[in-house]
C-alpha cells in the first residue's frame, strides 16, 4: 500500500482511473483522500465519492457502462477489465437464443430506466444475470439506481484488488 | 440542435464527452436533461454540472487536465482537443527558456495546490499564460479551485462549439 500512497496523481489516475468505468473523476477525487490503510479503504473512498455524487452523476456512471454482452463486446470494443468480467461470466459465449434474450431485455431496461442494466458479473453466471435482468426491470427507478450504484461499488472492489496486486508485483519487480 | 436532442446516451456521450477533458460522467449527467434550446444551454448545464460536485471531485476535474506544454503533449499523448487548443496559444512552439520556465512553475503550482494550473488557451497567448502562471500562483488554494473550474468551463464553450458544428455537418451530409 506504500507504493499506491506515493503515487503522484498521474500514474494514479493511470492505475485507478478504471476501477469506475470510464471513471477517472472518481480517482482523481480519491487520490487527494491519501494514504489509505489498505485496499478496503481505497474502495470506501470509491464508494463514498460515488454515494457524493447528485442524482444524474450517478445515472451517469450507469451510462459509462457497456451493454452487457452488447455491441461493444460484439465488435470487441470493451475496456479490459469489462472483457473480462463479461468473459468470466460467460456472456462472451452465448446462444443465438440468449444473445437475442439480453439485447431484448437490455434494449426494454434502457427504455424505462434511461440508464443501462449493470451487475456485477464477476460474482454472477449468466442464466443468474439473465433471470436478474427478467426480474429488475419490474423495480422503481430509483430503486434501480441505488441496485446499479452498488453493482458498481461490487465491480470497483475486484478491479481494486486487481490493480493493487499489479502494483505489489511492479514494486517487487524493480527490488 | 434537434441533432443534438435526439442522440442516445451513447452516441451523446462520444461526441461531448470530452467537452470537459476526460469528462465523460459529466456528459453522460447532463444528457438526461435534453432536449437544449441551444449550445448556451447545454454550456449551462455542463457548468452546473460541475458546480454540483463536492470539492475534491472539482480537484478531479483539474487533475484530468494535461500540464500546460507538459510530458503529455511532447510525447504527442494529448486528446486532439488539448493539442489544438495548446498549439493555438503558441504553448507547442516555445524556447528551451520558456518551456523550462512553464516546466519549473507547473511543478512550484502542483506542488501547492495538488491540481495542475489550467487556463483557456484559446483565449490566451503564451505571453499571457506565462504572466498568469506567475502570478495565480500566489492565491490561495480555494481562489485557485474557483478559477480554475471557470476556465474549464471556458474551455467546455469552445468546445461545445466545435462538437454541435460537426454534428450539424454530419446531418447536411446525411441530407
Amino acid at each position: 500500500m506504500d507504493e499506491i500512497n506515493a503515487l503522484s496523481w498521474e500514474p494514479f489516475i493511470q492505475q485507478f482511473g478504471n476501477v469506475v468505468e470510464h471513471g477517472r473523476i472518481v480517482a482523481g477525487a480519491i487520490w487527494g483522500l491519501r494514504p489509505f490503510a489498505d485496499n478496503k479503504a481505497l474502495h470506501e473512498a470509491v464508494c463514498e465519492f460515488m454515494d457524493s455524487l447528485p442524482p444524474n452523476g450517478k445515472e451517469s456512471i450507469l451510462r459509462c457502462h457497456p451493454d452487457l454482452a452488447g455491441r461493444l463486446a460484439q465488435a470487441n470494443q470493451l475496456t479490459s477489465e469489462s472483457d473480462q468480467e463479461q468473459s468470466s461470466a460467460g456472456l462472451l459465449n452465448l446462444t443465438q437464443e440468449e444473445s437475442n434474450l439480453i439485447a431484448d431485455m437490455n434494449t426494454r431496461y434502457k427504455e424505462k430506466f434511461n440508464f443501462p442494466f449493470v451487475i456485477c458479473a464477476r460474482e454472477n453466471k449468466k442464466v443468474v444475470i439473465i433471470a436478474e435482468l427478467k426480474s429488475r426491470i419490474h423495480n422503481s427507478k430509483d430503486a434501480e439506481l441505488e441496485k446499479g450504484i452498488n453493482e458498481v461499488k461490487k465491480i470497483a472492489w475486484y478491479r481494486i484488488v486487481d490493480a493493487t496486486a499489479m502494483e505489489s508485483k511492479s514494486a517487487i519487480s524493480k527490488m
